[in-house]
């Protein structure tokens, strides 16, 4: 899959170096919520995520330096950023790059003098805005890893990941492809605050993720301040960063080694609960979850709670909720689910008449093979499968879950090459919006 | 204000003994969620509260006995219920009463036998179901006090209420007036798990309480499954019980006393939501708020933030939301804000155009002189007073506040005269529906 780190256009003196990539997101099982360091971004306690296919979501990332650029140039979903050079985060990994790139050209004279040209910059993600989805994580990560990628850096994936870190800290963990724990560490200058690899996406190849995107009018506090806030004023919040999330941490990461589902699940759901918990215990309390969200969960227990129609066995744990600083869920099971799975949520959260089912679920009908599919009528399902859901669970409003994007989990960071490049020759982007 | 105790009818052996009283509801500052001993009702906690007034709220109940009874029997709110004797919660009180009954009649031979006799209850709340207010604080605080009136006996307000606390565990609260703990006690039997005066509803005058009530279509879990959850599953409670609730007691003590209604705010809605961020920690969580008790959070934090339009000196916090088991607000406020919070909360949640305002709003006009008021329109106000809110805040749903019941701090359960009975002649309620 990956191809060269990086190309060198022309030669000699005004060679440009250029490297292009793509990043995955990645949605917490063991929640980010609160730093000890808001500069270098160390946060108060580790964190778990997997990290999901970038064939649905990713950011891509272009950087290309030059000996003709006049100034360090952004262009983010198609339209020009500032860089700024004092407090942009973007900035901060830059020069951690070009600092780290100065190293190997002071040790190897010949080596071209990249750190002292200036850098374009373009950036895209293939996910719309309207998906809701945080894309700092992947957008972050991708601009770290195409920059070492530019610089011939040698530095492995955790080295890198520091760096990340400092743009946002969830890019901690975009490095990485499969299971991700973001250490926390300990030393006050970051060193040990980085992320491992726990198993690579190969490792559980059933695990399945849909992202449930809900609709909301309010907007939500921003997640820097409010884990800030969470900090300073939450009684119930160090207890759950020095005792609970470490057990859950350990237990976790065993589950995931031994594919047991249920534990993964549950702990899962209870630390997406748990960080909700306490951005209400915050004061003023902070809410993320609305209505649709809170249904998502009550619909998710009630799935869990199924019995064998035929042997009245219970069918146990096969799907996790869970929710970052927003609304929206993300829901993990295993791929033989995924049918009646999608068939329930599909039912009781129907779409709204506005929205085209390619839109509303666009691995629909080819992946879930449902013919009578259209964007006029909610999807038919076994009426035998709704019977226990439909005693106590009233379908939403139309169009409450706007969106449903179904993947799985995925690699780290690719490279790709030239042909994929977002800069044209003359090293503006190839697309740009006005 | 408080009549007879009770009342005889009749002489000699045939006479018969009655009591009627009123309790009222009460509101915790500081929850009760969580019991130590789910048979004896004994909390994991001590926990405050403040009684409402009963000219607004409270129930009614008229216990007799007579030798002529065949059966214990009970009417609620004009329906004949079972009295079940081994499981029921009434007949447990009423049994714990009998008791001390026998004990003055062991003790002095002259009295007459109630404790043998049969009871008639009747009992009737003076707020509807659709109130959204839980009746069991009043209702078992009104059946402990009118039995205890009916027998004479001599035990004291702190007494009775280890008895209400039988019945239900907030009824504890309500045999007092004015700010009441309830204080968790220590022995494994209850002997200490009681209520306490901390001070009478003259101590702090001008507070007044608003509740709010939400329109809600999902039934929430009740209250005793909820808590034994949370007791079991939740891994940020026992932070909660051991460490936050002991000094926000000791402080919101303080504050009562002092009049300090900021510190008795900011207590009473950091509380709040700790409650339910508990509820939330719960496996699976449990949820009571709802996206209008949230909206209902932002407008309160909006009103404490506001500064003065002249000297734009902040204002202060001014008043404070708390929810129990269920998306109700109650506010608390001091009687100088009253007309300004409730033209505020009424512009942003208006009333249902089905609704009238004397449902909606029952104190309104007369007591906020709004001449414009009337069902189809929304309230005037001051247009320079709602400017800082619309900033940010959209108005909700017509009718997503369905009633607002404005009240104060009261007194402890009212002594009524036979005159005002529930029970007719032949010792059958007065009013019976079918």
């Amino acid at each position: 899959m990956n191809s060269e780190k990086r190309v060198s256009i022309g030669t000699g003196a005004s060679a440009e170096y250029e490297a292009t990539v793509t990043s995955p997101v990645n949605i917490a099982v063991i929640k980010y919520w609160g730093k000890r360091n808001t500069d270098l971004i160390l946060p108060t306690n580790s964190s778990l995520s997997c990290t999901l296919s970038q064939d649905d979501l990713h950011t891509k990332t272009t950087v290309r330096c030059s000996p003709k650029y006049k100034q360090d140039r952004l262009w983010l979903n198609g339209f020009e950023e500032p860089v700024v050079p004092t407090h942009g985060r973007g900035y901060r990994c830059l020069q951690e790059l070009r600092q780290l790139r100065k190293v190997i050209e002071d040790e190897n004279p010949t080596e071209p003098k990249l750190s002292e040209y200036k850098v374009h910059i373009v950036s895209e993600n293939n996910f719309p805005t309207a998906a809701g989805l945080a894309s700092s994580a992947s957008g972050y990560a991708a601009l770290v890893q195409a920059l070492a990628n530019m610089y011939n850096l040698t530095c492995d994936q955790t080295e890198l990941s520091k760096i990340a870190r400092l743009g946002s800290g969830s890019a901690t963990r975009s490095v990485f492809g499969g299971f991700v724990e973001w250490k926390a560490g300990e030393d006050p200058l970051g060193s040990d605050s980085c992320a491992v690899c726990v198993a690579p996406e190969t490792h559980w190849p059933s695990l399945r993720a849909l992202v449930l995107v809900v609709s909301d009018a309010k907007k939500g506090t921003p997640s820097t301040s409010g884990m800030s806030a969470t900090v300073s004023t939450s009684t119930l919040f160090e207890q759950r960063i020095k005792y609970v999330v470490p057990e859950r941490l350990k237990d976790i990461k065993e589950a995931i080694l031994n594919k047991d589902f249920k534990t993964f699940a549950e702990i899962t759901m209870r630390d997406s609960n748990q960080f909700h918990a306490v951005c209400l215990d915050t004061y003023p309390p902070i809410t993320y979850m609305n209505n649709i969200s809170i249904g998502i969960i009550r619909l998710i227990h009630m799935f869990n709670s199924q019995v064998d129609p035929e042997t009245n066995a219970p069918l146990g744990v096969r799907a996790a909720y869970t929710f970052d600083a927003g609304p929206n869920a993300v829901i993990y099971t295993e791929e033989s689910n995924i049918k009646e799975l999608v068939s329930i949520i599909t039912h009781f959260f129907p779409p709204s008449q506005a929205t085209s089912l390619k839109s509303y679920l666009p691995s629909a009908p080819s992946l879930f093979d449902i013919p009578a599919l259209d964007q006029n009528s909610t999807i038919p399902l076994n009426e035998s499968l709704l019977a226990p859901y439909k005693k106590t669970f009233v379908p939403f409003e139309l169009g409450s879950i706007r969106r449903i994007i179904y993947t799985k989990i995925g690699d780290g960071p690719r490279f790709l090459n030239h042909s994929q490049s977002l800069l044209n020759e003359a090293g503006m982007p190839k697309r740009v919006k006005d």
